[in-house]
């Protein structure tokens, strides 16, 4: 809202075009509009079925149901992460169309459908053990409204099984991959693809991986271009990420 | 090439319609095709004016030269980053048309024009010391043929700066954040706008903040969802990155 | 007490306006009053209601017992941080008044009443699961004798609850900001605010927040001018230093 | 601005009591204000004699000189951190009256004059190699509007210099701590007085201290309660947060 | 499947000796092959009794129960490692002849007999917290076909009976040596033997050995040339990794 | 010694030049006192009551039942440390007169008496959650045949606690000094006695005191000469080597 | 052997039962045999041409210079690893056959030409950054007696060309793999041949890469069996262990 | 001085055996005396040629010869540590019998001589690369009025030159261990010696020495008891600790 806005509101104000009331509730919002708070709500509006997201862990039982009860009193989706199968009891108890996703952890509660776009999400992992990060990922993007194909255990040792879905993986927009251990994979994958690659670091591993370091900085450092990285286990970002570049037009 | 485009092939060759030379060399090279080397070359091809690209740090200025004039044969546009004015001039006394962005450190041979995306990458730093790393990032995405706006030193301190400019850094497709000392920037920003943001740590500061260390836990750590991290000083990866999202169609 | 206090005193003595006894006690603790260590627990007799203080972590249940039933002969307020329930139930079976803050982990023994200041401490944290800190560090604020407010769950994601209450923040003499994660809130806080700022990093988050330290890190290097910051999850330490603070005439 | 002053603005551009030209100049700037930012400069103001703050490593001599020569038409004081000589003789050359403390590493450009507090700020050093971080706080202080006096070389091997000088130390309203190496002084000086105690840890030592990584440590797990700590060799953040506390009423 | 090789296929084809359906189903396979995939399991056939190998840690029952009875299908070896006893009673429930290892937490399906090379792999330990780890190299250097000799508890303190085998570990053809807490002992091994020398630093110990870095970073920089390093507790690597060595011809 | 000489020293046996016990005693001394082994026992032995040391943790209780049974069966002393109360009963079972010291977790076996000498080693810490480690140093101490004191608790915030026993501690030969959190004690230590301080670092505390590494570092740090340092929690550690130092003559 | 076994002996020898050389031998062999050191010196003077080995680097010209004379006058090759241009030229003054390699930075003096077994190893780096430290591989093999060949720069980048490369690589008895950055190349070779690997980090890199570490942890975190580390930079000390393997028969 | 002697010196006072000024001195002193500063000066005194220890580094050459013409007017030895030529070339200007040590880097002056004890402090380095820091060492030692015996270039390669030196090693009352890259060996040292042994980490080594941290932790984590360490690069400390040690009675 720019000053030649605010002087012609403020005609309308004088003329009676525009009741003092309604002018000030225009006006009261405005620094907030500016600020892009309500904007952002405003386009997530829009993108219906963009849900609500609760970080779950270190919340006590009681916060998670109070939490929960207040959102779902809105005409919104709402999606709980890192959750635990007690948490989820909880909420079940007060909201029973919640759905539990147990190997990614996460709570869903989904009132409204969205469509997706058309292009797809591709979620790969070095290993079975680096699947419930994956797994956290690929429900977060596709709670989010996208389409995802899975693409699990194809590190080094099964390098094969890639190769064998390069086409597939091709087709999609953006690529989160998963790995622990050294985390090589993102490096592999970044010099077969040309589209975005997500690194997601696990602490799947021990000794000098210490809790996921190793795969970080190995992701980090990795000499092929287009990687970006999120935290260690953060599938959550990294499948929020990939929604946001996939939603792109 | 599948299974059925390997029959019709044969087929061909036992009608007589290809010639067993001609075949062989299709075949021959269909690993590397399939491997998909051969398939992004051509993909970089057609979107002509995309760079090969040259890490230069560490490399003597036998090996600059030999390399770029290796190079320079091809019609393709060249990049070298990281690279000191000595190797600039090296490069500068057998290539006449090198340019050198002196603050980014990029030499840039350019043989062919690309016609840019209208989308914008915005560039942003917290502090007048970042840069020199964010022009890394902002002539290596012009150099991949994006556009780009650029604003500088909007960090805490300069925060109105940031929400002044609001409305242009929503009109991006994709945000590159860099930032140095105790890294908060691509979290408030995160916060503000709905598209992807890269962030890019710097080792800008002293003391605890470890060479940069610092400002990459805390972008690792970042709270607001779609903030993903390169390494430490990496304006060329955040720079490349953004530039893969932004070419997204 | 300085060479000429000394031999008054001496002629004194001598004179037999002093008894040697009574001398004696005077020179005796001299040593001391003069490390301070006496005139410390003078200034705080003063400052009625100042109370003892016991780091009950890592102390058998029978060390506690012994602890606070020597210490509650005196007339004195106590304090015993990081105390379990079952560490509170033993106190309380010996000193029924005890009373338990469960979030804080807090047993406060309370003797005698003192007049706050007028001023306020202000606490803040960044998300819910930083309470428990803030709490110990609000707690501890009260029971040294200062009126607080509490601003819970106002970090980036909820900028806008923080810019709300700014007005009642900018009341406060100082200010305690309690985050985990990326621990940014700080800075921001910082940049907001014209009083110290005192930041406490937390153990709260996953992977690349190594326990705490990419908060504590972020803090430290912070650009804002005026925050200083205390250990880990050290609310403790964060609240006792604002009652200094807040103290100071 | 509540939505009543805002009703009442209005009311008075529609009664004709305040020309739309000056309500759209209230309103245009009340966000910022809402936010802040004018307040905190408009505090600055009355507070004369605070200064403009820039932190001058890792420019280039040019843009020091720009900085400084955009500043300087404003009738404010500057002060410039980590200057080299070589930015002193530059900002010199167009700015005559430019001070440079070199031990300090501070430019200083004084044009207002300001009443300090009564109150002192202390500042202590563990050992002579210290002192340029002790300088830096204390000339930061200084030009903040304050009186300091300095106390140094008062580590474990001096001890008794510090308990000689402990009546003066207690005079102080608050203390800034200087050490390296083991970093021991401030839970030394923590235990005997009662003031607010900023450590300020410097990378002096070798070996395992890690660039001032063990001072650091030691500070923030300081026993003695009371201390908060700044970042490695950040003398000017001592001294600044020192400064506000001693203003405080 | 060179040039050659391609045109003759080719030839064949046209000749009609070869259908296309099978020339298709050869070409179709022959970038793996190129790759040595192929190559290597061939290779691997020809080694009879070389075993499939699990990485049983962080997969859950089912997914073990699921992969081995997969594999049993297959006249082939099976070695789980890191398998815990429930993990071990699931697999015997379905294939009773597999066989556990307790002290090395490895699982063995063995079908096929391998004759073993003649030359001896040692395996040495540095005290007896360090015998899990070396089981798990001895195990599965055992389980790879290999003879295999232990020493154990050959630490500095029990130098003498390392000096008294000396005779016994000069006729391995290679040597693995596990150690915790300080880990010197690869250097002294290193010292006295002209072979090959694996280390596998253990996390036995405490404090300052954080978890096994102390003894890593012994070895890494150990002054005896020979030694080689794998990770913190890796006996499985330290065990395979001579197995590849005592198998060289 | 080469061939030739020891064919030498042969020829004169034969010839009767050389005594056989002249002989025997020049052979006997080269290989063994060369290498120390047999000296040490040696040594050992006549030092009477000198025990065998056992490090128990991360042993089996059959493993610990096996070492103990076995070395019972000599006339020597026996410790064993880091022993569970489990540990114990196992022992005890076998052989009844064995002791256990549950704060220091020392199981002993005292089958020989010795005379201490009279000098005393001085047992500090810094805190009551310091005094397991202290009492591992302790008891270590005093079952190598030694006289302690113990001085608990005489951290800074106890510092007059040492002042007062400052002659009872300057009466020992050497002192070991216990402290976690920061580990500032040793250097106070340091500085007011003349004698050898063995500072033994605790992993006592919480968040950046990253289990004990800061308490560790400040003691490496340690201004005051005279102060060297053993592993985090190394309680066992410290008493030994106060022990030798007392043991000097 | 204890004394009365050695008076036995002495007496058998002068009683004639024993001849004088079969009792030498008996006694020569106890300390040294024990202890191995005659048995590698004999060893390596057998293996002709193997040559002294100085580390240069941290030596003065003087030292360096009064160290290769020492050596000189024995028949035996010479090699001198971190050498200076400086150190060469002083080496040169005194040894005119003395030869330089400049990438490698490795001095070497040839006495005795030696046969190299007919089997290889191979030397891969990822980048064109990291071929100093191949070199110091190459070169130390070579000098060691080993024939050797070299892939340079066949990283993720330019993965074809390790792929064009493989057949040559499988020829190898051993495979160096040398890597900065991220550090993936040796899982990739690892997963693709049957031989012992051995990685070399290097510093090559910048930010996150810490000097070598995150290519350091990445290899010893390696999926792929089979592979093992040396130091960061340790071109040395790959050169050797592969040279040790290549020479077991 | 205790309640009674207090009591007796006023009973003095009073009855005029001892005058007003005298008894106010006596006990103006007394807590400087209780608190040992003046007991240590004293002891240092009765002990001749002990000498003032300045740590030269990091101070400017006017602070170096001000503190030593200071210190040069009383009859004492002075000794400068971490010395460079340029500061020794200041020192020597004014005070001319200034000897330097240039390896040592240390400055010594010498006005008493002192008569050392008969008992002798080893000092043994790992390679030649740590001889710098154990000069310093010895030095220090010596200085200290010791008798020092140097053993250098012992490590591992070398250790039959360790073994050959035993005896002598054997009968000095303590042993300072110097050593970088793995750090080994003082665990050898100390299990072949019964003596104090001071363990000396060097920043010597390179890639995973980390400035001397890996050495250090070797020795942190040394299983023979009766070792203890100092800093990185530390020789000042070794020696300064050796020498109390060899100064007990």
């Amino acid at each position: 809202m720019n000053i030649k806005e605010i002087e012609q509101l403020l005609q309308n104000v004088k003329d009676g075009q525009t009741s003092i009331s309604s002018a000030a509730e225009t006006l009261r919002s405005f620094p907030y509009t500016d600020l892009g708070f309500a904007k952002i709500d405003h386009h997530r509006e829009i993108r219906t079925g963009y849900p609500e997201i609760v970080y779950c862990s270190g919340k006590t039982i009681e916060q998670i149901k109070g939490i929960f009860s207040l959102m779902a009193v809105k005409e919104k989706n709402i999606m709980g992460t890192r959750a635990t199968p007690e948490m989820f009891e909880a909420v079940k108890s007060i909201i029973p169309e919640a759905i539990y996703y147990d190997v990614a952890k996460i709570i869903s509660i989904k009132k409204i459908q969205s469509t997706p776009p058309d292009s797809l999400i591709g979620i790969l992992t070095a290993g079975t053990s680096d699947i419930p990060v994956a797994e956290e990922a690929a429900i977060t993007a596709e709670l989010l409204g996208n389409k995802t194909i899975r693409i699990y255990d194809a590190g080094v040792a099964g390098l094969h099984r890639l190769l064998d879905k390069l086409t597939e993986i091709r087709k999609c927009k953006v690529v989160v991959v998963v790995a622990g251990m050294e985390g090589a994979l993102p490096s592999v994958v970044g010099g077969l693809v040309d589209k975005p690659v997500i690194a997601v670091p696990t602490s799947v591993g021990y000794g000098a991986n210490f809790g996921g370091l190793s795969a970080l900085l190995t992701m980090l450092n990795c000499c092929a271009a287009g990687v970006t990285v999120v935290n260690i286990d953060n599938g959550f970002g990294g499948g929020f990420s990939a929604s946001i570049i996939n939603n792109l037009s």
